[in-house]
């Protein structure tokens, strides 16, 4: 299905993912813009299954974001829609139009609340979306529903994506075995202001959307919000989690519970495997970046320094040509304005201390660096010597990949 | 000299740029980095002439610009040293000791203060500057000292630029004619945090230093600090004004006399001619660039949105790919995280109206923006409906050269 090859990246193989109470999917190809491919994912909810989601922090949401933003607060969810090859972004009227009818097709469909419909699009900006023929072709997504197909719904939604996104992990509340299952897109237009542009949760826990809503936000900020791509925050970011109250565990009130411990871990797990995927999924990425700053004023300025050595065009170009260009990564720390003491630096790359003290460590040999910049996964720490705050934000190299792909996105 | 082809953006010649009262240059081929060309530039002063510097609020500067910065308040200036290929940056003690050896080497030879003598370092990070031979070369740059050598010395500043950048303006102060010129070097590692990596200008004028202080920040902040080619603030951004003070007008005491109006008109000038030569020798550049936002909170707010799609990867790869591709300006203003209006959003390209009120202008025809979009100086206007704030950003587009060049630099 992609059109541009496989990241060298990628996992081996999707995870395997088994069925989850509550949820089942479909998916067709409905016309708007791929040919050959599925594009339109349905996702069928239990009644009583709670909500909970974060949005993207762009000026300019698309009108699905809107939609989803204006329902939520209702806590409730029994279907959600997903399109890929057009964003719905910056179309005006015509995306409202979009949204509403589309949310009460499958409502009518699913016989329940327009209210209860998320929605999600994803692809190219400022076009109008065909929404009739996603309304056209309800009936067919109604037919097809079946619960064990996450592979297919995870490639349904994907774009640039050149590999289909899962994650799944397995815990307890009260003794009783719950699921926290996942699958996301995106791989350019990547910024950590919230989230990636999709990503869909579903646990069969039996929570509160308050509750759910509680513990998403810390989670999407420890994973999607660590992970950058090229720095562009999409106008279409949206992390949805689902609970089906399928599982049988006693009622949880409030996020506070020790009981949800465990839960919480999942969650964080999950989520942290997506995000990872998503870099490894970067246009154009040949190598997998972990940035970890230490020693910052707070963990807010780390992650903030962490950030702009990740977004560092020169820090991106350097590490594709496998040069341990260690100069550009103090220029990206100056660059962040965030306090940070030049004449206590020490930098690491693949775990070999490479200066310390303002300068270059005297006993730094390239050479010893040489195997870890030849490999896929390149691991950068600073201490920037001034306080206690650490922060890892994951990102990949940029290469003539991403321009390929961008400067003929369109066409 | 260029290792690059010279830019397809490039001025057809260097200016005409005849001899400065009060200056003369020599360079040589130090044997620091480079082989096969000069790298070291010497300016001789006359005695009395006065300086004012803008600098690099990058946390991590270069042991030049420390130097500069601690003797920027004496207001005076005998000689200027200039060594391209080592930017004498997170060099530790090493760096410090470069910098006060080469001041005193210059300043024995003009038989002067050291402290009157500038210091600018640019090319490789974090590698100790072997001095030593810029010691060693000071009897033979004084030899070398002539008047008419502008190119010259714009040529020896440079490091991955592809062509040598100089302006030169002419007015009048008090009736009596002054000039302002100037020369720059830029390519990559380029954001607008105070200024380009280097920019040296020389003028007759008979101004005290407080004075030419006074006028070179506002004309860095409308010219260097409105330029953008990879959103990477250097580490060595260096802007200096030397007047020599041989020009025929009467003194002049402060900034605000109106005699300056036309002096301060040249200044700009200069530097905003120089700002736009760097965008257009921008690493890999195959377009330059122009993005004006209007209708802004405040002329700050339009210039960070200006910037954010300046510097938006995806905006520089669809103009690299001749994409007229204004979703991504949509995205990349509201990312910018300052307020606009949506539903109130207008877009031109090439003065071509593509959207309004939050949509694509009915209209809009993708044909009639594509002879602009194959050209070589794109326009993107948008105004974003909120309040009268306003601000033009240059930049480049982002193409596979750029990765070319970013890639090996090292090697």
């Amino acid at each position: 299905m992609p059109t541009h090859p496989v990241s060298p990246l990628a996992p081996e193989k999707f995870p395997d993912m088994p069925p989850l109470a509550g949820v089942r999917f479909a998916a067709i190809e409905s016309g708007i813009r791929y040919k050959g491919r599925n594009d339109v994912l349905l996702a069928e909810l239990a009644p009583g299954t709670t909500v909970a989601g974060v949005f993207t922090l762009n000026r300019m949401p698309g009108a699905p974001v809107d939609w989803c933003r204006s329902i939520l607060k209702r806590g409730t969810a029994r279907g959600l829609v997903v399109n890929a090859g057009n964003a719905n972004v910056f179309t005006g009227k015509a995306g409202v139009a979009a949204t509403r009818g589309t949310a009460n097709a499958a409502a009518k469909a699913l016989d329940c609340d327009p209210r209860d419909i998320y929605l999600a699009s994803t692809g190219v900006i400022g076009q109008p979306l065909a929404y009739e023929k996603i309304v056209d072709a309800m009936p067919r997504l109604m037919q097809g529903l079946a619960d064990d197909t996450f592979p297919l719904a995870a490639q349904t939604i994907m774009t640039t994506d050149t590999f289909a996104k899962g994650a799944i992990a397995t815990t307890r509340i009260d003794g009783k075995p719950v699921t926290v299952a996942g699958f996301c897109k995106g791989s350019g237009m990547i910024q950590p202001d919230m989230a990636t542009m999709l990503c869909f949760l579903f646990t069969d826990a039996k929570l509160p959307a308050k509750v759910l809503q509680a513990m998403l936000g810390p989670s999407a900020n420890a994973s999607f919000n660590c992970m950058t791509v090229d720095g562009d925050t999409s106008t279409s970011d949206t992390v949805l989690l689902f609970a089906t109250g399928q599982a049988a565990h006693k009622p949880v009130a409030r996020a506070s519970d020790p009981r949800l411990k465990g839960f919480r871990k999942a969650l964080d797990a999950v989520l942290r495997d997506l995000a990872i995927q998503v870099a490894r999924d970067g246009e154009g990425a040949s190598k997998f970046i972990a940035v970890t700053i230490k020693g910052a004023a707070s963990d807010a300025a780390a992650k903030r320094i962490a950030l702009t050595v990740a977004n560092s065009p020169l820090v991106k170009t350097a590490i594709a040509g496998e040069d341990a260009n260690w100069g550009r990564v103090v220029m990206a720390v100056g660059r962040a304005g965030e306090k940070a003491n030049r004449d206590k630096l020490k930098i690491w790359m693949g775990g070999v201390l490479i200066a310390r003290n303002g300068a270059v460590d005297p006993k730094y040999d390239e050479a010893t660096v040489m195997p870890h910049m030849r490999g896929r996964e390149i691991d950068i720490q600073v201490d920037v010597g001034v306080g206690k705050g650490k922060a890892t934000v994951w990102t990949c190299d940029l290469t003539h990949g991403y321009i390929d792909i961008n400067g003929s996105y369109r066409s």
